[in-house]
């Protein structure tokens, strides 16, 4: 048979990763002969925009440009498929496509949003008896899908986030008249990545100061009342705040995407205002934006590594028979860390949300707690030995590998 | 003698670098005695605020350190002298606490602004018949001195801007909908830094499509004009603007600090909202915000070990018997690349601008030549080894060094 692989979702660091485990792992089966690549996630099995991905990944350069370069290499796309039951058309052309390309593996890397897609396209198959198995492969820098102990792309965002943090930090505390410095983190629903910059506490930073998550309520009485707090023992006070915090519609933009979700915009911007009304000082927010999900000059190598990992487990997975599943990390230790990848039926995961823990909140609602920092240490460890060309991370690109290949 | 040297104005990558090179070449002269460093820059020599670094940089560790730890290790300042034949009090206050140290030699590493305090202290010195020298070490990602080449810190913040911007562009191109992603770049009168993001035309880039900097006059209807003729061969735009873009006072926050500077915020927010509402496709902007100034994650090493080599030579030339000089870096050839470095009149720096040549402006005014690329490229060559401890590089931080020293 052949396989088909897609990406979907938010880009990540990770992502082109997992595409590589796929591919490698399929290339060592004898069952698999030709490995497709639907651009732009299943909009490419649906407009049938496929390429050949033994055609483009041709030796051990490619693999490592490839590993390096952020973002997904397929292209992505937000396409929501409606109920298999209520409406088939769109599958009809998805499996005529398969068909006419002799798939009988579909593998799709993305986020909740995208195993949404894998559940219903298994249904699909087996309310219609078609031989085609599908197997989702998390991805996402918010690392908020349930079952899995994390997501490939966390800690390559979560390194980012702490570097960066701890630079900010630095570039913050040179004056000697007192400021604050607001850092606007990913995560629209959950907290994980605000709350990996605890991390820096295992290098003796004291900063950032004060954290806040969209798991707990936000005041801004109480936001104000947290700064002045540690002003009193800090010049220099240092705020990570997850873009989902919820302090008042009027910061909200308001406008939604296809899957319903809110764009949030101006968290960071709104508390700057507020702190300079208020308190008066110098204040600055900083907007960590796609540059947290993109930094691949600075992805943690054991992410990078278990991303590729959990690609190729898909494939066994799949060889197996399997279907409707994806695939998960199993914290076996944190001393030696060590992971186990597993698979769970998708319907536990396709639209469910894993919430950052309130019992790693402190007390007072501002900060968390040493579990986080052990819980996110792990993720970040080792840094690739990137590949540069004139001073710059050398990219593979799709559309400059088609035409000569 | 003993000497002293200051770091002041915006943090940088190779500000550090540079007191290292001041102290590692002061160390190897016997008629050097103890090396004093003033905390927050001339405010230290005011508030007699200083630390003895041979105290604190005691091997070799430190000197790594310090040297991959972005911003400033003794802290800033943005304090402007008065002139010293109108207001001599505060500089005698400088004189009496430089005599009580036995300081011979004012070493300050800084831009612009920094430069006019080592014009009106070494006005003052000789004035007054005193036996002390100043030296200015450029030092500024904006590169906007006049006299010298380039400067310190704007080679890593060229590297970091070039391959940020390389990793937005893979960031922005993964959907099959239209899209404009808007780069705002620093550079409050000069283009310098925004023009850099063409080094990546090097590795076969062709965004950034538009590049717009403060030398050239801008408008919005010619912007426009500019996205749309781009969105006929490319799906996603990528535009790069220089936060002094000038295009209407609506835009300007109004603000001046201490120098008479405009704070200048949203050129990026305002393009997008203009792209919004006028083109009506996915935008999104991104400021670099400091992380362009601080992220020694990602230095250029030609410019640390070159910030390095013209702050030992500052201490050659204060030997010399020199004062009210700035050191530059003289470019004798690109291929292969090599400076010497020269020292100027500070008068000739001091509240003067380096502008990006607008011979290296194209024609129609929305992009930069080649030229500006084959300018940039050397800068930018090299990767640092840096040291991480728990996934984070290590920082030297003086309140931690001090205590235990």
């Amino acid at each position: 048979m052949n396989i088909v692989v897609a990406q979907s979702g938010g880009p990540t660091c990770a992502i082109n990763s997992s595409l590589l485990g796929v591919f490698s792992h399929a290339t060592k089966y004898e069952e698999i002969g030709t490995i497709y690549g639907s651009v732009n996630g299943i909009e490419g099995l649906i407009s049938d925009n496929l390429v050949n991905l033994n055609d483009i990944i041709c030796n051990d350069d490619d693999v490592e440009l490839i590993r390096q370069t952020p973002s997904t290499v397929l292209g992505s796309c937000r396409y929501k498929l409606p109920d298999p039951e209520k409406d088939s058309k769109v599958f009809e052309t998805i499996v005529a496509n398969m068909q006419k390309y002799g798939i009988g593996a579909f593998f799709y890397i993305g986020g909740n949003d995208s195993m949404d897609t894998v559940m219903k396209l298994d249904r699909y198959f087996k309310l219609n008896g078609l031989d085609i198995v599908a197997i989702g492969i998390p991805k996402t820098i918010d690392n908020d899908l349930p079952e899995t102990d994390h997501t490939p792309g966390f800690g390559s965002a979560a390194k980012y986030v702490a570097t960066t943090a701890q630079e900010i930090i630095r570039d913050s505390s040179v004056y000697s008249a007192p400021s604050v410095t607001i850092i606007e983190i990913m995560g629209r629903d959950t907290g994980w990545l605000t709350a990996s910059s605890a991390v820096l506490r295992a290098n003796g930073e004291k900063a950032p100061h004060l954290i806040y998550l969209p798991e707990m309520p936000f005041s801004t009485a109480k936001f104000l009342d947290d700064v002045r707090e540690v002003q009193k023992t800090h010049r220099a006070v240092i705020v990570a705040v997850s873009e989902g915090v919820e302090f008042g519609e009027e910061f909200q933009s308001g406008k939604t995407d296809t899957f319903g979700h809110k764009y949030l915009a101006g968290v960071g911007k709104a508390l700057e205002k507020l702190v300079s009304t208020e308190i008066g000082c110098k204040v600055r927010s900083i907007e960590l934006n796609v540059m947290q999900r993109c930094s691949s000059h600075l992805s943690s190598k054991r992410d990078i590594s278990e991303a590729e990992r959990i690609g190729g487990a898909a494939v066994a997975a799949a060889l197996e028979g399997k279907s409707g599943k994806m695939m998960v990390f199993k914290r076996v230790a944190n001393h030696p860390y060590n992971v186990r990848i597993e698979c769970v039926d998708v319907t536990k995961v396709a639209n469910h949300v894993k919430y950052f823990p309130t019992e790693w909140v402190t007390e007072n609602g501002n900060n968390v707690t040493d579990e986080a920092v052990e819980y996110c240490l792990p993720l970040i460890q080792g840094e690739q030995n990137i590949r540069y060309k004139n001073g710059i991370p050398q990219h593979f690109v799709l559309q400059h590998a088609l035409p000569h290949k």
